[in-house]
């Protein structure tokens, strides 16, 4: 038997979800890893700056100018926002498939994407073919994506977990959908900053963003788009002393129709053929650490019968499920493979 | 000047209220600490338990049935709940007073501490006329009280955080108050647990008491008697990898007549004269290391125009104003001491 | 291709060495777990125990009287000291291999054992056909062996830091061997106790087990049998907070011989074909996530030329190279299969 | 009573050391705070970096070039290395006492100053005065000193760990000694890198600078002139993930009179009048924690009789007994304060 291999590239390997999709896509079976660019970091091998993967990744950083990304099959943008859109056509040209760990392609509304980004949108008609690349949401679109904006952290634990309500018109929207979420610390990213040093960030915690965060425009058009009406969301993200792990808790109003529904059933039935979306038993309550390195998502729903609201306790690890393992996912199904090839990482414990 | 000492004692020092009550009482100018009890240490050094003591705390532990709590001032009980009522009427018979760190005298109503807590209230009567002892809320009534039901960590935050909304009629109450809090592990008591260990702790959070926690019937109690009316209250605590600190992010629904109110100056001017409340500038994000290791309370307001919504962020040390600090400083009131003596510990940061 | 198919149990299956040995059996291509047992656990569902096993583990705790070890081909002990050597003798009349995690195995000399075991030694005659299951030093007995003393996790450690000098009798005796060793909390295990709680060991560390540690006599057994001649060891290990790593400093006082050696190249030759060896490059400064949930070890050399001196720096995940993974790497061996099977974790980092 | 009040500035108040002495000495009450300056940070307010800071210090950040540091009597610097020289001679002339928690003032051979610093010394006239500030070993110079160079964090753990046997001629000089020091990540300063992100450095430790560190000098240095005599000297320094703490741990051959001594004894005597030094008990295990946040350094004494080695364990808070705490018992002797004045915080536990 000949395994298919795919040739892939990735732009920008020097930051969390680049060492993160290195850790995945080294030992995938169906990847060759073809090159990883690094403007600062070209010529070091990639080992040298990741002692964990020596033995597994060979290959040095090279100049993004000189990687021949376009003899790719699949290309991954680990990078900042507005680096892919520069580079997307020409790849598309070239029939080199995109992945997008950035924002470049997440919001359809260029507008949003200027005023949240302060970055004008350099190819909106690439955008428009773009899919949002949650597959339990959006799998069929994503079999013959070219390109997919890949969803931030945030976004994945709030829609998958509000996905069966809103489906099914079970919210309330007179009041807001509250979303209070907890990030660890590598979510902010790989960059020299005074305050996610160790000695600011350990042992403490703080809200932030309340003002008005990122993700909260990409959350809300999604939302939207899954309720098919306008609604209220607030979205308080904090930071948590921990390296790895997502944790939201949500809270909405139930419809009246809602009250009727045996929730935990209709959770259990949307997701019952997802490998990756783990609907617990009623009452649970998930620890982030039940998902650490996994391509898993863990939902608890818990029902507060006298406010007639609900709520949804979701976990991810925020660079596996939340970054880079639902990129491998999205390629796996844009090249039909299994869905969980190279996936299949047993959480850590402790 | 001969300044006046008080005889204090503590029953339960070994947890981790009492090693905070130490920590503070020891160098209190006003205070000689007369008894420590443990039932498990009796006759070994305070500080050989506790080394940060040495040099601070030269008594040892006595048995609660020698230690001759009689002769104090005052006593505090840092023990588990249930334990304070038992002694109560003896020590007030005495001319002692009390402050209990524990819930025993934190609900007026008997049925809801019996529901909550599987025990009979066995003093009733000492329980009518116990105070709860939030000082910015109760001062004049803590200033003569025999007994104090020192409060929950979390109540503190919550009903600090929302006492001028509730003072003044702002809320809404036609939708649920929800609180989010967050609280570091010390909260979970000093007692071995495989729940609470580093290695299951560490690097990982998670919600719980979702389906019911103690502190909800007590916020519940004091949310109502400020607001004068019924009302609808979500409660969700985390637990979270860090030793101190606490942070409950609040969302309330503004009334009309809110829509018109200056927030900010309404809790600046509420807490203009309290030494321990701190009302940051709009739109500030507190760190608990803000507050580690003091009895500060950090209280942000951020207003969610569109949706109606406020969002209140507070953090405090949950051993400190949490606990310890907040029964110093009750008991400071109790013997006509400034309100801040032995309470000037500077927050450690980092 | 049918792949062969070990049945394997698992003995004490709720601690820390149990639950990675799950981690990584439940999805090695050559086993089907056959057995998990527990005294207190049994008839509950493993993944009720560890979420992070949900849809990889589907077997119950099996009480271990009734669990019916003889079936399986290798029967994994993670428990306390002195439950195999109680077992052993049935297993191995029933032609079961035998891989014990705890110390039952690891010292040849009985008087030792029972010196700082406090327990007699129940099966001497096992004992003695015992291989200690360092790979890298002892293969070739471990292909044949019957019972396997799995190693400790300091011991790992020191002995594969120290084995190129000691081969080659490259030590100056007349200093004593210094070995300053530090290891997460995990190392501690899966007991309820006030010492390792989160608020007891986070954000603090110390030396512990100054006065004697049981992986003295351990190490110092195999170091004079690998040296062939008395010497002197000092061990110091200390507890640090963090979930896994070990880390080890070696300080050595170089022979005669010695200084005209190229250690940097002896130890690049002597681990050439070790898979789980790696010789970091000179001057280097391995951390401990580089190995993070790998079988990985990593070995630096520094000299201090001046003192005569080498430093030695070793790094390991304590539960995998230190224990569950190495168990693992054991069993390859005794059933012909490659080595690694199963064993290829790319390290997490972050 | 009238307190004499010291005017006292602070030059570089934005890194750990200068936050610290914020908190020190924003409640000593010998002190007014005069200035403290930062060039990057001026005109805005200390407590708007420092929110713990809130209430207890009102200044804003002053440029250095317009602070008028000469009016004050003492001014701190906690700033990099090669600052405090060059403003030394003005403050000098002006009859200000200067404490440099930076390297100036701490190494009398220039050559060496400027081997390991890089850096020209530019007033050798003014080192020659200044007075190295461990208290404990040099507290008749402090009395009449101009000028403090305040040492290094490491150094002050190894040499009060030495200090007692140096004096006695108690070690065996033909082994080297060996100190084994681990640092909290504090030690590594307040500035923006990768390697000290929460992400890097958290659950995982590592040795650092084996191949030379600037503490080496500086601690050999003090070594020889305790001892008389030249000798070897092995330091190893680590990073610990947690904030705060510092313990080393130290071994040395003892010499043959040293078989005859009552060690225990030696060091209680001969810190028995030191406020700030802990001679524990026989076979304590000091941990980092018990002296969180004060200036108080514990040492424990483990014989290791077999090889004629003494194990010592050192612990201080870094930036406290390590850093800022010394300072301020430094500037408290060349005032003529109680050497405790200010310095009486009770270390956090948890």
């Amino acid at each position: 038997m000949t395994a298919k291999k795919l040739k892939v590239g990735i732009v920008g390997g020097t930051g969390y979800t680049g060492v993160e999709l290195l850790r995945l896509l080294s030992v995938h079976p169906n990847v060759t890893l073809t090159a990883i660019t690094s403007r600062g970091d070209a010529g070091s091998a990639v080992a040298d700056m990741f002692p964990s993967l020596r033995g597994y990744v060979d290959l040095a950083f090279s100049d993004p100018a000189q990687a021949n990304l376009s003899e790719c099959d699949v290309v991954f943008f680990a990078t900042p926002h507005g680096v892919a859109m520069g580079q997307a056509q020409t790849l598309l040209d070239a029939k080199v498939k995109l992945i997008d760990l950035a924002a470049d392609f997440r919001l359809q509304d260029t507008a949003v994407f200027e005023k949240w980004y302060k970055l004008p949108h350099s190819c909106p008609n690439v955008l428009r073919e773009a899919v949002y690349g949650i597959p339990e949401l959006y799998r069929e679109k994503i079999k013959s994506a070219q390109v997919i904006g890949n969803p931030g952290c945030y976004p994945t634990t709030v829609l998958l977990g509000l996905a069966p309500l809103l489906e099914q018109g079970l919210i309330d929207y007179s009041a807001p959908i509250i979303a209070d979420s907890k990030s660890g610390v590598s979510g902010a990213g790989r960059k020299a900053e005074v305050a996610t040093l160790f000695a600011e960030s350990s042992d403490s915690m703080k809200a932030y963003g309340v003002a008005g965060h990122r993700h909260h425009p990409e959350i809300y058009a999604q939302l939207t788009q899954l309720a098919g009406t306008e609604l209220h969301f607030i979205f308080v993200p904090h930071l948590i002393p921990m390296i790895r792990g997502m944790l939201s808790t949500i809270y909405v109003k139930l419809s009246e129709k809602a009250k009727s529904v045996d929730l935990q059933a209709l959770y259990e039935q949307r997701y019952q053929h997802e490998r990756f979306v783990d609907v617990m038993p009623t009452g649970s309550l998930p620890e982030t650490r039940s998902v650490r390195g996994s391509n898993q998502i863990r939902i608890a729903l818990h029902r507060q019968a006298e406010a007639g609201y609900l709520t949804l306790v979701v976990v991810q690890d925020n660079l596996v499920k939340g970054a880079a393992g639902q990129a491998v996912q999205n390629m796996n199904i844009m090249f039909s493979l299994p869905e969980n090839t190279g996936l299949e990482v047993v959480p850590f414990l402790p």
